[in-house]
């Protein structure tokens, strides 16, 4: 997309690498001679998705569940990382079923976004499922999810809210809200 | 907001830390008796601010800069941390002044987004600001910011491109939407 030039990178090494993420450090020089040192998150594990997921009475199934990063229950959508030889649609509708107990017969990929992409390598797939039907499935997760179907018609209201503050929920509502309001 | 009662932190320590990040782990016992080890990175340095500065022809004002996490140039938003003592609407402005050589004299709080909340304590400010006036400052950037001008007529367009990923911009974006109509 741009003609600048990337920096070269003039040595990388791992500073600590834990169960779930690393730490890497960057020498890098840029185009016109400046060196610097950078540190990111590089990418673990398997591509994710987040799923806004529409009932037959027009409502986005939100969940509530224990945030660790704010030791906090905080509202958001269902997600997670796909399985091995999981397709992102396959991964997004078993999520539901651990999540919500629904499955979902149409699901559609809508967006690869990132979160801090001058930081961390992360990215995840926006999903978006209708015409559920009742399945649960077991997951991972140490105690019940609570899911809090939220009308579509109140979604600005939902945007807004200070109680619903994540970026990548954020983004997946409002790219997939086209969607939802042809549904 | 919920009445499910927050897990017990029976232990934590941290794992790692470097010059911007640390990695925690938790071990928690739910309500319900059930214990599992979280990882999380909490939360390092000051506030930060993402900027959305629409300029008098009704432009957004985009950047183009190295993104670590990708090794790739990527198009964003002004964004950055504010200074030990600055306010949010100080941080924001000298920011636009830094990355796109304009200052604003109008700068508004919108909303406190989160990244990925299950596993990080990241929080960013979105801002935005209008009624911009050319003033250059001097930035901690190893090379000059690409300016892209983009205008708010085309925003649906922008917020569906493959080549506009993060998700706290789209999230600005949506955000300050009507702010940005009714300027």
């Amino acid at each position: 997309m741009s003609q600048r030039p990337l920096p070269e990178i003039l040595a990388s090494r791992m500073l600590a690498r834990s169960r779930l993420f690393s730490i890497e450090e960057l020498t890098l020089r840029f185009s016109n001679g400046v060196e610097r040192v950078y540190e990111r998150l590089p990418v673990r594990g398997h591509p994710g998705v987040i799923v806004v997921a529409l009932n037959e009475r027009r409502e986005i199934m939100l969940i509530r569940e224990y945030a660790a990063g704010f030791h906090e229950v905080q509202l958001s959508l269902p997600k997670g990382a796909a399985h091995v030889g999981e397709t992102l649609e396959y991964a997004a509708d078993r999520e539901l079923k651990e999540e919500i107990g629904f499955g979902a017969r149409h699901v559609e990929f809508v967006k690869r976004v990132t979160l801090a992409p001058g930081h961390m390598g992360f990215t995840i797939n926006i999903m978006f499922a209708k015409d559920l039907y009742p399945e649960q499935l077991p997951g991972d997760e140490p105690e019940p999810i609570e899911v809090v179907p939220w009308p579509l018609e109140r979604l600005d209201e939902l945007l807004r809210s200070p109680d619903f503050t994540e970026a990548r929920a954020i983004a997946a509502l409002t790219l997939t809200r086209e969607l939802m309001e042809k549904a």
